[in-house]
């Protein structure tokens, strides 16, 4: 396995440690590790996309927290801690108001705190040392357990399409997608990925590209419309991507266009497969079309590529996701197996026992 | 019918006139006119792309023949026009090596000269631009009976996906699938175009919202991954695209994403309609699969406008153009009528009775 810098990481310890990432607006022009000393650096970092992808701004905030405290002096009382605790958890909750996991992951820290009434200062900060890295440590589990089952899905000498980046950079470990084909590289399976670049935002050409060479794993990229032809050429062996939010019933919320891609690989008998942890199901949602659809901004089309490449004030539609129904998904992979076929009642089948528990990512 | 600014047209006499284009390189930011008056002006509005598409480009040529010739002295010998034309011809001819439609129109007015070897200078000249007016008009008719014929596919109400750009800009007259739609609508029809924007080169989100902005039919410009969700959602009751070039068996050659787009279609129940004159039509081809796809440059999709969006050296498949069998295709609208359905019998029935004479645009 080559050599790969990591999304994010800690070093040092809580006291005088820092957080150290890959800059993702750089990429994939230059790749550029920053150190986040100060909560200001980290809510900088999310607000400013240096780091995405729910997971990975999951883990970067509870990092957060522990730089936060680094402000206090070290003979603190344990009462000032609690109170610059709450003061760094509201800020960094600011950083990005719709990421589920932010939220998710500084909660978890204000727990630790709370179950820990006993600790000093002192303690409680390596304590909470101990409880992010233990948040990132999950993540990377969930994205070795996906891998491993997902693995299986995929055969020697195949080109595998994929869809925006659902990969190492959105989490702390190997990501969702991409870590069932890191994990089928790394067992030897030759494959060769093919990478939609993902329009609007290009994550497939800027990130997707970028992890699989970082991996030398073969890939080549696609524009969007050339998903078709490319399977009726016969590159394509299998379809993955990963969810956004997935409904009782199996159907999948992803990145916009990942339906086509799905209704493509179906009129050509391509197995289309999802990657995702059980905490992207929402059980509350019967199916699928209960799933909000974000609209974006028109920019992001017509201002794209630091050009303007549309009449000024044309109407534009910008979904940010679409939904594929579960008939078309081949296989749901999760960290705990893999849904086959996807229906209400294997995804409850998966999912039911410890659904409460996997309520929030 | 709203004001429209034509692609392009001829101002003037033979002997003092010049030819004038919109610089489709300003568009969509601005509406540029530019003059020709020499033949340096042709070549390089030519050369670079201030004026595209094959019919528009033949009728250029055949205006920039008129145009070379007035740098002759007003008693000049026919021998000398003569002399001159060919040597107009061949500068000419070198503006853009693989458009055939410019050697066709060159060839046609060298044919007018020979066949008219009795005027003299200043009545040939005259009689030159008589022959560019002529190929003009020939081209705005085949356009006018491409939409006359498929206008009555189009129902009031409807919304119409397109993808690239089969418009007024690439022919001297209203487009070939744009003419369809201006023609539904000038008929009363309303529509609502949805446009593809055609990654790479971005034509439907350069070209076809400027133009059918220009004519006030309602557009709402979409990423191509975008197309099969707006059908899914009822948005698209029909889409019809241009064609670069058709088998004998009604297989369709078109820009790439096409081919996707039909399947889409056929997925949802949507007619898929081709619109393109009965030249380009190529009965040599038995099937879509002779037909050659050429490659283009990575830069196209890595450095699409002025911005680097994929790691440098990266692997990229650029095919210009796709092949849409003909079961997915529910009608061929050209300037002689509907062919449809779609296949060998049809498609000879409809051309073979004068395909020789329609063998070259």
């Amino acid at each position: 396995m080559p050599e790969v810098t990591p999304t994010l990481r800690w070093i040092g310890t809580a006291r005088d440690g820092y957080l150290r990432m890959i800059d993702q607006t750089r990429l994939p022009v230059e790749l550029i590790e920053i150190d986040c000393r100060t909560v200001e650096d980290v809510w900088e970092a999310i607000k400013s996309l240096r780091v995405r992808g729910a997971p990975a701004i999951g883990v970067t905030a509870a990092y957060g927290v522990v730089v936060g405290l680094q402000t206090l002096p070290g003979d603190v009382d344990r009462a000032d801690l609690d109170s610059r605790l709450e003061e760094v958890c509201t800020d960094l909750a600011s950083s990005r108001p719709t990421a589920v996991n932010l939220f998710w992951s500084l909660e978890r820290m204000r727990q630790t705190a709370m179950n820990a009434a006993d600790l000093n200062a002192t303690m409680m900060h390596e304590r909470l040392l101990v409880e992010a890295r233990r948040i990132e440590t999950e993540d990377r589990e969930m994205c070795s357990a996906i891998g491993r089952h997902g693995a299986e899905l995929l055969n020697d000498g195949q080109g595998v399409l994929t869809h925006c980046n659902a990969g190492a950079l959105a989490t702390a470990g190997d990501g969702t997608a991409l870590s069932v084909i890191f994990a089928a590289a790394a067992q030897g399976r030759s494959l060769h990925v093919y990478a939609d670049e993902t329009r609007p935002l290009l994550q497939g050409a800027r990130l997707t590209t970028w992890e699989l060479r970082q991996r030398n794993i073969p890939v080549t990229l696609i524009c969007d419309s050339m998903a078709g032809w490319v399977m009726q050429e016969g590159k394509i062996d299998a379809v993955i991507t990963g969810a956004d939010r997935i409904a009782a019933d199996g159907d999948v919320c992803n990145k916009i266009g990942t339906y086509s891609v799905a209704l493509l690989a179906k009129a050509h008998n391509i197995p289309f497969y999802v990657a995702a942890p059980s905490s992207t199901f929402d059980l509350s949602l019967d199916s699928g079309t209960e799933i909000p659809i974000e609209q974006r901004a028109a920019e992001e089309i017509t201002e794209g590529f630091g050009r303007t490449t549309a009449p000024t004030g044309i109407e534009v539609y910008n979904p940010a996701f679409d939904v594929t129904p579960a008939k078309y998904v081949s296989a749901i992979v999760t960290e705990r197996g893999v849904i086959q076929p996807v229906n209400r009642e294997t995804v409850t089948a998966m999912l039911a026992p410890t659904a409460k528990s996997q309520a929030v990512p």
